[in-house]
């Protein structure tokens, strides 16, 4: 029979993997590569398209037009029995699991973020991950300039207007500069907005930026971000977030409604249920990418965390997560399943990396290449030019050279594409004294106290008599949107610290028809109010 | 003072008005646009997007930047005071309201769809209106494709690859040829998937297709569709439908998982609630559109009956809601705006149309244009080259044409960009017989019956012995899901029509969380299965 080789992830460590393998083995294997989606997502762009410069299609490739002769199944992975050597795993919308036996394993699944430490984080800050997130942050970003063109109150104009970018690494680096591109580029369609209202801030935890190019790159790329109007808070961490502000090591609460979290590297809990041997987050394999204690089981790429010589303890003894390296372990790990096959040993990975480049923004670059360091204008030419080249696909390259080129001579696309709709369930955070909703605004929801607590103040239309109550957990309000009231009557201030739970009023008809219990438990409060309980449906 | 000149509608109809008024009235007027997005959308190109031919962003184009010297506000319309001239609206995310004065108000809002009539058809069927839909059509087409090409139950697979689209006017027949062209061009990317698997269906209530063409080219455009593979059927009307199937009027119960649904015109709840004449659902206007009975009010576009002449009463008396006909009205209204202004009586509207063009996919449309009519190859030229010539902005008529051209030299774009999430909280329809779930499937949802009856079934796994249960409305089932278990362990079946409400595992833990009404409720269902409730959050 055929051996079976299957790769867990379709990145830049899974996919080439697979490429590799293809051309190593020919169909002297079968080779499968399972993907939660069917499309390779290249990374390095997800800052571009989170400022516009190019689309959200043209960061991607079809992962069943880049493999050809590998077998591409559209999968989420569930668990893996070693013992078996099966993996179960739940196809695209499919309820039924599928088992897929192998032979040999690669893991390629990288790394997943978890801000959970940080309260609020999780739930208020954006991330740049994915391609989905990158386009949440532009029409974000988009948002945040609508609201400030038309608000009339100055602590909201000052937050809409204030761009956070937390992690001050490659990511971090790019999404700052490309952010602020978007804006300067884009303000003079907002008559109301001075660009002196514009604030973009970067926070980095350690005292410089870009740690993993040279000291000298790193000042550069700093000064030019700041002579670009970015403001730089290095030595700073995160204590917690809301939806209006941020608070940071420093004591300082900034009045933000836009933060971008690049930090919490973590991993995935597919990869952390496996009964494998970790450290540090990562799975720990040998000079050759066998997995420690694995039998044909494989692993590289970020979830890999793989020595670059004997005895390795410093981190700089460590494979770096990059796209360069991810490259070179995939065609060191075909050559060593393939030696394998043959019977014969597999070859320790080495590489020395030939270099960094990262893109600040208003085509300015910094680059080290064979240990020359480039700045500027060139540095990001050549940045631009070895992307392209990198990218999968000759009509995706021109793709994107077209739209880079129209980018640089015409306008900015302002086009606001709708993020993802709001969920119907959602936690706030709120900060002591913070306003949770003042009488006359738009209702625009029902809410919960978790932990905490609020102030509710009404004032009477009629005699202009101010009533207050306290809501503590458990307590909740704002039952009139229910009732179809579209503004509050009613003001909402915390007391304290506190989190709640909003619900949207159409999903709470839906949780008042499909859950007797919830309906009764609710009557007293609608009926006091004159109400007929349940409402009839609409439509 | 200046007059005010307010646009409700960022359509055809409403962005040529404003782009007309200001060309007539220079700085004599203030000219305000107010549109919930702060983008224009191309419908007619709505189809493409679908399919995949174009990418979303080159549909759009920003109002900001095609209405310059015309004030533009995102905003959504609340409702209309006509006695103090007064319009309120919510602008973005802003939830203090907002009061709008106008002179002169301009309704250009367009229609809703309702589809509510044919039980299961709003929950379950796509749209073609916004953007949105046209995106989330095309993921949902490919996760069809992805899903046939895993799936092991036949009529699964059945279901999948049954497309169906729903009314055969313009944006129906235009969607089916491009839904087919889409599929045909990624098949050879799906070993797993036979063309002759493939279903694609155009239902259609009349007994022919493109009723505002003529019969002839409605014919052609049909035997077309035919030739290409698609099955239509004609004096056909949609009786209900589920996730899973849809009835027609002929009692036809057709397996189909894709229902694009292009029926329905309604008046959207804004307009509807004007205290305004209205007429099939329409604002009645005079001959110079003007509105019946207001003051200092005009309407044009898909919102409005205009009548074309005197006394009139058949369909083809008044404008039909064509793209070709909002842009002749936006140029009359603002001549007869301004004549106002001076003094002088606005003018009736008249036009013939000059033609129409429809797409049919596969390079082929059908055209009549000034009486000629065209089809084939040539008609579809002339269709693209029409509607390139609308598009607003010289970049955004070059990047559709490169992409275009892109498209038809190279492989369609097949990835499947991560539609909207799936909704926390979601009605699902089952028709009698129909499995829910089966045991040992993925654990999707805690369910609630609403209306209707489910039997759930249970083979102990030790004895084999097998105990039924019937669930009927108020009664619930997939409490294991919320305590962690991933698979199920019974198997559920509709006794009868049954509409469920389906709760995420993680929205129920944040009800739980948020509503300790809602928590004690569940408490003893929990404890009974031996469970720590409420489960500690994770994370």
């Amino acid at each position: 029979m055929t051996t079976r080789i299957v790769i867990l992830g379709g990145g830049f460590g899974g996919m080439y993997a697979a490429r590799a393998l293809r051309r190593q083995l020919g169909r002297k294997a079968q080779i499968e590569l399972i993907n939660d989606e069917n499309y390779f997502v290249f990374q390095p762009l997800l800052p571009e398209v989170g400022a516009g410069s190019i689309t959200p299609a043209h960061a991607v490739s079809s992962l069943r037009v880049l493999l050809k002769g590998v077998h591409v199944r559209k999968a989420v992975v569930d668990s893996v029995d070693f013992e078996r050597r099966i993996i179960t795993v739940f196809q695209g919308i499919q309820r039924r699991p599928t088992e897929v036996p192998y032979d040999h394993l690669v893991i390629a699944l990288g790394l997943g973020a978890d801000l959970s430490r940080m309260p609020g984080l999780e739930e208020h800050a954006l991330r740049m991950k994915t391609l989905e997130d990158a386009r949440r942050l532009r029409g974000h970003v988009i948002e945040q300039l609508e609201h400030a063109q038309v608000s009339q109150v100055p602590e909201t104009k000052r937050g809409a207007l204030t761009f956070t970018v937390v992690g001050g690494g490659f990511s971090g680096v790019e999404t700052v500069g490309e952010l602020k591109e978007l804006i300067d580029r884009s303000l003079p369609y907002y008559p109301n907005i001075a660009p002196s209202e514009v604030r973009v801030i970067l926070v980095e935890y350690a005292g410089r930026i870009l740690g993993e190019m040279p000291a000298r790159l790193g000042d550069y790329a700093a000064e030019q971000l700041e002579k670009h109007g970015i403001t730089l808070k290095l030595n700073t961490g995160v204590v917690s977030a809301t939806g209006t502000q941020m608070v940071t090591t420093g004591g300082e609460v900034i009045d933000t409604r836009t933060i971008v979290a690049t930090i919490g590297n973590a991993p995935l809990p597919v990869v952390a249920r496996m009964a494998l041997p970790h450290q540090h987050g990562r799975l720990k394999v040998d000079r050759t990418l066998r997995v420690k204690g694995g039998t044909n089981v494989w692993a590289l790429g970020d979830c890999a965390l793989i020595p670059l010589r004997d005895g390795a303890a410093e981190r700089a003894d460590f494979a770096p997560p990059t796209a360069q390296f991810a490259v070179r372990e995939a065609k060191q790990l075909a050559q060593n399943i393939a030696a394998t096959l043959k019977g014969k040993s597999p070859r320790p990975f080495h590489y020395t990396s030939r270099g960094a480049l990262a893109s600040l923004g208003a085509r300015r670059g910094v680059a080290e290449i064979f240990g020359t360091q480039f700045t500027g204008l060139f540095a990001w030419i050549l940045w631009r030019s070895y992307y392209l080249a990198l990218l999968p696909g000759v009509a995706t390259r021109i793709r994107v050279m077209f739209n880079w080129l129209l980018d640089i001579l015409g306008a900015r696309n302002l086009v606001q594409l709708r993020p993802q709709a709001r969920p119907q369930l959602r936690y706030i955070h709120y900060r002591s004294g913070d306003t949770v909703y003042e009488a006359g605004h738009r209702s625009d929801g029902f809410y919960s106290v978790i932990s905490g607590a609020v102030e509710m103040e009404r004032k009477d239309p009629a005699t202009g008599e101010v009533t207050r109550r306290i809501i503590g957990p458990g307590g909740h309000f704002g039952e009139r949107l229910i009732l179809g009231a579209t503004r509050r009557q009613t003001t909402v201030h915390a007391l304290e610290d506190t989190k709640v739970l909003v619900v949207e009023r159409e999903s709470f008809l839906m949780l008042a028809e499909g859950f007797p219990a919830f309906r009764e438990y609710f009557r007293p409060y609608m009926e006091k109010r004159g109400a007929q309980w349940p409402p009839t449906p609409e439509g």
